[in-house]
C-alpha cells in the first residue's frame, strides 16, 4: 500500500509546480506588460476588455483547485477503521451545513424579496444576491467536504511519511484557500461586465456576507459548543482523555473544527476579501468611472498570481528529520516561504501593475496597497508576542499557581494590553491611507490586505485539518509517533492560526472602514459631526449592538455547552457499557443537538444586526447610521481583539504548563489553566470572530439601505 | 450600659429631626420666595447676591455633618476587644491614606508647576487647583475616619437593638454625605465670588478629579488586592471561615472596605457632582453670563436641602422585630423613604426655583434636569435585575453546575447584555437634554442627576459600615444573634451598592458628556466630522486608552492579590502558631504591602491617561481630542456597566448557593461559584468604577488644556 501512496505522491510534485508555474508566470507577464495597453474604456474604443484577464486568473485558479482534489482523493485513506471515522465526521460536518442552508434559504428568500421590491435597479440586485450567496456557500461546501477527506489522508500519510502529511494537509487547505477567492473574482467580473451599476455589486457581497454570518457565529457556536461540552464531561468530570472515541460528543468536537474553523473562516475572510474588492470598486467608479472599477479587480487577479506561485513554494523537504523540533521547525519553514514570496510577488506586481496603468496616481494607491499589507504583518508579531510564549503567556501561567480566578484576571489584563498595538496599527494605516488617496485610499488598503487571501486562507485551513488528523490518529490508535508527526503539524497550524485570526479581525477593521467610506458616497454624507446627538445617538447604539451581539453568542454558547454536557451525563448513564468502551456512544445525537442549538442561537444575534441599522437609519438620521457604523467599529475591534488574544494566551499557558512546568499535567497549576483555557476557547474562536462579522455586516446593510434613509423616507 | 447607649440614642433623634427640618425648610421657603428677586447681577445693582444663599445651605450641610460627628463619637465603642480591631482597621486605613496623600503631594506639585506654568489666568488657576485636591482631600479624611468609628459602634449598637445599629451605620455614611457635598458647594461658591474666570473654578474641579484618581483607583486596587488575596489562601488553602482573626490579610480586607468603598466611591461621586456644576456653569456663563453661573450652583443648593430633609425621613422604626426578613425589609423601606422623600423635594424645588429665576427658559432647563434624575432612577431597576436574583442571576447559579468555566463565560454573557437598556438610557438622556437646551442641556442634565448627591452617598457609605460591622461581630464573637442583625443591614447596603455603582458609572457618563459640551465650548469647535480622519484616530486612540487603563488595573489587582498570598503563605509557614491562634498575624505588613503595591499600580494608568489627551491635542487637532473624549466614552462605558454587573450578578449567584440551593455551601456547584465570583470581585469594585475616574478625567485634561490646542501649538 506504501508504495502506492509513494507513486502519487511523486506525481502530485512532478505534475503541479511546472504547469502552474508556467500559466502563472505567463498571466503576470502579460498583466505586467499588457497593463499601460489593457484598455479601461472598452466601451468606447472597442478593445479587448482587461477584465477577461481577470477572469481568466480567477478560473486558473479554480482549476488549480479542481486538480488538487482530484490528487487528493486519490490519496490512500487509510484503514478500514480510519475511513469510517472519517466518514462519521463528514456526515456530521454535512448535516450540519445541511441543515444550516436550509434556514439560510428561507433567510435568504426573505431578503431576496425584500431587496427586490426596495431597491434599484430591481430585481438584479435582489438576483445577484442570491448569486453571492449561492457561490459563497457552494465554495464552503466544496472547500469543507475537501477538507474533512483531507484529515484522514494526512493521518493515514503520516503513517509513512511526516513531509507527505504535509504536503497533503496543506493542499487540501488549498482547495478552499483557491476555490473560493477564485469562484468569487470570476464571478464579481461577469457582474461587473453585465451590470455597470453597482448596486448589483453590492447585493453579490451582501450574499457573501450574509453566508459569512450563518457559518462563522452559527459555526462559531457549533464548534465550541461541542468543545466545551466534551471537554467538561469528557476530561473533568468522567476523567477520560481528550478524542477519547467513548465520549460521545467527540465527533462533534471534530466536526465542530471543520466547521467552525475552515467554513466559518473561510466564509468571512471570503467576505472580507469582495466587501473589500466591492467598496473599492464603488468608490472607484465615483472617482475615477471604468478604471476605478477595474483598478481593485486587477489587484485581485494580483494576488490570486501571488498566491498561486507562493503555494508552489509550500514544499516540504524531501527527507523526512527527527523530532518533535525539527518537524515545528521546518513545517513553519515551509509555510512561511510560501507566505513570503507571495507577498513579495504581490507587492512587485502590484507595483507594476498601478504604476503602469494609472501613472502617479498610481503610485499613489501603491501606497495605500503598502500600507494595508503592511498592517497585516505588523499585527501578526503583536499577536504572537501575547499568545506565544513570551512573558505575557509565562505570567498567566505562573500565576495559575494561585487558582483559576488569577489566571482569568491575569489572562483579561493581557488580552486588554494585547489591543493597545493593533489599534493604533489600524489607526494609523486608516489615516495613512486617507491622506494618500482619501476615502478611496482606505478602501485601497483594505483591498492589499486581503489581496493574496488564496495563500493566507490556505495556510489557514491547514490548521485544523492537522487538528483532525491528529484526533483520528488518537482514536484509531496509530500509534504515539503518527500521533507525534500530526501534533508537529498541528503546532504550526496554530501559530497560522494565531496570525489567521489577527489577519481575520484586522481586515474586517479596514473592511469596515471602507464600508464606512462607501457609506458616505452612497448617503451623500460630507459632515458627521460628533458634536450632533444624532451622530452621538447613532455611535451609542453602535456600541450597544456589539455587546447586545457579543452577548447572545456568548450565551449561545454556555448553553449550548450545557445542553451537550446534559447530554453526555444522560448517556453515560443510561446506555450501558459506553464509558467501558464495549457499546459506541450516539455520536449522532450530540451533533444534531448542537447543530440545533448554534443555529437558533445564531438567528436572533443575525436578524437583530440586520435590522438595527434600518431602524436608526429611517427613525434617526442617516448620520446616526454613520454614527452606528464607527461605533460598532470602535467598540467591537477591541473586543474581538481582546477575546482572541486572551483565549490564545491561556491556550498557550495551558500548553506551558502541560509541558512540565509550574508543576505540570495534573498540578493544581495546570488544573487552574484548564479552566481559564475552557472559558479562553470560545473567547478566540466564537465570540471574538463574530464580532468581526457584525462590523462588516452594518456596513453592508448601510450602503445597500442607504437609498431608503436618503431618498424614501425623509423626503416624505 | 445599655441604658447609656438608650440615653444617647434617644438624644440623637429628639434634637437633630426639628432643627435641621426648621433650618431647612427656612432655607427652602426663601430661596424659592425670593427665587424671582434675588438679583443675577449684583455687580450692577448692588443688591445681595443670591450665592450667599447657596453658601449658607453648604454651611447648613457641613454644620449638620460636624453634629453627627460629634453624636456618633459618644456612642460606646463596644469592648476592648472590639476597640483593639476596630482600632487597627482605624490605623490600617489611615496609613494608606497617609500613603496616598503623600504620592499626592508630589503629583500635585508637579501638576500645579505645569498650571502655574501654563494656564491663564496665573497662578489662580494652579492655586485654585491645590485647593480643589485639599478639599476634596480632607473631606475624604473626615468621612473616613469617622466611618471607621461608626463601624464598631454600629457592630455594639447591634448588641441592643437592631434599628439603633441601622441609625449610627446611616449617621456614619451621612457624615461622608453632607462634609463632602457641603464643602465642595462653599468652597466652589465662594471660588466664583472671587474669580469671574471660569478656568480658575476648572482648576478647582481637576483637584477633586486628581485625588478621586488617587482614592478611587488607587483604593480599588488595594482593596481587591487584599480581598482576593485574603480569599485565595484563606477560605481556598487553608481552608479558614472569611473574617478569621488568624488570617493575616483580613485586616487589610476590612481596611480595603473603607478605602476603596467609603473614600474610593465618596471622591469618585463628588467628583461627578463638582464635574456637573462647573460644566454646567462654564457653558451657563457663556450662554447666559452671570444667570447662567447661578442656576447650577442654586440647583446643588437645592439638592443639599433635599438630601437634609430625605435624612430626617430614615428613621428606623421604633421596635425592633423579629427574624432576618423582617429586618432587610425594614431596613430598605427606611433607606427607600429617605431617597423618595430627597428626590421628591428635589423635583419640585428645582422646578419652583428655575421656573421663579429663569422663566420659560427654566422650564425648558427643568426637562433637563428632570432627564438626568430620571435617567439614575431607570438605569437602578436594571441593574437590580441582572444583579440581584431573577433569571439572569438563577441561570449563572445553575450553570455552575458544571463548572468554573460555564459559570464565568454565562456571567460575561449576563454582564453585556445588562450594558444595552442603560447605554439606550443614556443616549436618550443626552438626546433629549441636547434636544431641550443644547450643550447646555446635557451639562444641565448631569447636575440634575448628582443634585442630590449627599443624600445617596450617604446610603453608599452606609454599605460599608454594615460590611465592617459584621466582620467585627465576627472577629470577636459577638454571636450569631448579632451577626445576623450587622448582616441584614449588610444586605441592604449591598443593594444600595449596587444602586450606588449603577448611578456611579451613569453619572460618570452624563458628566463626561457635558464635558465633551464643554470642551467644544472651549476649543471652539463646531463641527468635529466622523469622516474626517483626524477625529477617527482621536476615537481609535480613546478607545485604546480605555482598555490600556483596565489592562494595567486589572494587573495591578491580580498582581497585588498574587502578593498578598505569597506573604500570607509566608506568615503561615514561618511563624509558628498563627495558624493555631495562638500567636497575632502580622497584619501590619499585608496592610502596608497592598498599600505600597497599589500606588504603584495605579501611577501607570493615573499619568498616562493625564498625558495621551495632551499628545493627541498637540500632534493631532483639537478635533481628535474631542474624538478622543467620545472614543473613551463610548468604550468605557459598556465595559464600566458590563465589569460592575457581572460582577454583582456572580456574587448574588453565589448568595444564592450559599442560601442552600443547587448543592448550597461546599458543593462543588458552590466551588465553581466561588472562582467566578473571585474573578467578579475585582470587576466590580476595582477595573469597572476605575473607568468612571478616565471617562471624566480626560474631559477635564481636554478642557483645560484646550487653551494649549488652540492657541499656542497650532498657530505656530
Amino acid at each position: 500500500m506504501s508504495s502506492r501512496v509513494q507513486g502519487r505522491e511523486h506525481r502530485l510534485s512532478r505534475w503541479t509546480a511546472p504547469i502552474v508555474w508556467s500559466l502563472a508566470a505567463l498571466l503576470l507577464a502579460g498583466l505586467i506588460i499588457n497593463g499601460g495597453t489593457l484598455d479601461l474604456r472598452p466601451q468606447i474604443t472597442g478593445q479587448p476588455d482587461a477584465r477577461w484577464a481577470v477572469i481568466g486568473v480567477g478560473l486558473l485558479a479554480v482549476t488549480y483547485a479542481g486538480w488538487l482534489i482530484v490528487v487528493l482523493l486519490r490519496q490512500d485513506s487509510g484503514s478500514e477503521d480510519m475511513r469510517a471515522l472519517s466518514g462519521r465526521i463528514q456526515s456530521g460536518a454535512q448535516a450540519f451545513l445541511r441543515q444550516e442552508y436550509r434556514v439560510l434559504i428561507l433567510f435568504t428568500a426573505v431578503v431576496a424579496l425584500l431587496l427586490a421590491l426596495l431597491i434599484e435597479p430591481r430585481p438584479w440586485v435582489s438576483l445577484s444576491y442570491v448569486l453571492g450567496t449561492f457561490v459563497s456557500a457552494a465554495a464552503s461546501w466544496i472547500g469543507m467536504s475537501v477538507a474533512v477527506r483531507a484529515n484522514v489522508r494526512t493521518a493515514r500519510a503520516a503513517c509513512d511519511r511526516w513531509a507527505h502529511a504535509l504536503q497533503i494537509a496543506f493542499s487540501g487547505g488549498a482547495v478552499m484557500g483557491f476555490s473560493i477567492v477564485g469562484l468569487g473574482l470570476v464571478t464579481l467580473t461577469l457582474l461587473t461586465l453585465i451590470f455597470p451599476q453597482s448596486y448589483v455589486w453590492l447585493g453579490f457581497v451582501f450574499g457573501a456576507t450574509i453566508v459569512a454570518l450563518f457559518l462563522r457565529v452559527g459555526g462559531g457556536i457549533f464548534t465550541k459548543s461541542a468543545d466545551v461540552g466534551a471537554d467538561l464531561v469528557g476530561k473533568v468530570e468522567a476523567s477520560i482523555p481528550e478524542d477519547d472515541p467513548r465520549n460521545p460528543a467527540v465527533i462533534a468536537d471534530l466536526v465542530g473544527d471543520n466547521v467552525g474553523d475552515i467554513a466559518g473562516m473561510g466564509s468571512d475572510l471570503y467576505e472580507s476579501y469582495v466587501s473589500a474588492l466591492v467598496a473599492a470598486m464603488v468608490l472607484g467608479q465615483l472617482t475615477f468611472g471604468f478604471a476605478g472599477v477595474i483598478t481593485p479587480l486587477l489587484l485581485g487577479a494580483m494576488g490570486i498570481l501571488a498566491s498561486l506561485i507562493g503555494a508552489v513554494f509550500v514544499r516540504p523537504p524531501g527527507e523526512d528529520g527527527e523530532g518533535f523540533e525539527w518537524q515545528v521547525h521546518k513545517a513553519h519553514q515551509t509555510m512561511n516561504r510560501g507566505l513570503y514570496v507571495s507577498t513579495g510577488v504581490m507587492l512587485i506586481g502590484s507595483y507594476l501593475v498601478l504604476v503602469r496603468l494609472l501613472g502617479d496616481f498610481g503610485l499613489t494607491l501603491f501606497w495605500c496597497v503598502l500600507s494595508g499589507l503592511v498592517t497585516g504583518f505588523l499585527i501578526g508579531p503583536v499577536t504572537e508576542y501575547f499568545t506565544s510564549e513570551y512573558k505575557p503567556v509565562m505570567g498567566i501561567a505562573r500565576i495559575s499557581g494561585s487558582g483559576p480566578a488569577l489566571a482569568i484576571m491575569e489572562g483579561l489584563a493581557v488580552g486588554k494590553m494585547s489591543t493597545v498595538a493593533p489599534i493604533l496599527i489600524i489607526a494609523t494605516a486608516s489615516v495613512a491611507a486617507h491622506h494618500f488617496a482619501g476615502l478611496l485610499g482606505i478602501a485601497i488598503a483594505s483591498v492589499g490586505m486581503v489581496a493574496n487571501l488564496a495563500m493566507l486562507l490556505s495556510m489557514d485551513c491547514y490548521g485544523p485539518i492537522t487538528d483532525n488528523a491528529a484526533g483520528i490518529a488518537q482514536m484509531t490508535n496509530l500509534g504515539t509517533a503518527v500521533r507525534e508527526r500530526c501534533e508537529s503539524l498541528d503546532a504550526v497550524g496554530n501559530s497560522t492560526a494565531a496570525f489567521g485570526k489577527g489577519f481575520a479581525i484586522s481586515s474586517a477593521a479596514l473592511a469596515a472602514m471602507a464600508w464606512l467610506a462607501t457609506y458616505y458616497e452612497t448617503a451623500d454624507i460630507t459632515v458627521a459631526s460628533i458634536a450632533d446627538p444624532q451622530v452621538i445617538a447613532g455611535l451609542f447604539v453602535g456600541a450597544m449592538m456589539v455587546y447586545l451581539f457579543s452577548s447572545l453568542t456568548m450565551r449561545g454558547v454556555s448553553q449550548g455547552a450545557f445542553a451537550i454536557v446534559e447530554e453526555v451525563r444522560r448517556q453515560f448513564d443510561e446506555i450501558r457499557g459506553v464509558l467501558q468502551g464495549q457499546v459506541d456512544p450516539d455520536c449522532v445525537a450530540c451533533v444534531s443537538l448542537a447543530t440545533g442549538h448554534s443555529l437558533r442561537a445564531m438567528l436572533l444575534p443575525g436578524v437583530l444586526s440586520c435590522i438595527i441599522p434600518l431602524v436608526v437609519g429611517i427613525v434617526l438620521t442617516p448620520e446616526a447610521v454613520a454614527g452606528l457604523l464607527l461605533g460598532s467599529l470602535l467598540v467591537g475591534l477591541p473586543l474581538a481583539i481582546m477575546m482572541a488574544n486572551a483565549g490564545g494566551a491561556w491556550d498557550n499557558a495551558k500548553k506551558h504548563i502541560e509541558a512540565g512546568n509550574f508543576g505540570g499535567k495534573g498540578s493544581t497549576t495546570h488544573k487552574a489553566s484548564v479552566i481559564a483555557d475552557t472559558v479562553g476557547d470560545p473567547f478566540k474562536d466564537t465570540i471574538g470572530p463574530s464580532l468581526d462579522i457584525l462590523i462588516k455586516l452594518v456596513g453592508k446593510m448601510a450602503v445597500l439601505f442607504s437609498p431608503l434613509f436618503t431618498l424614501w423616507i425623509w423626503p416624505l
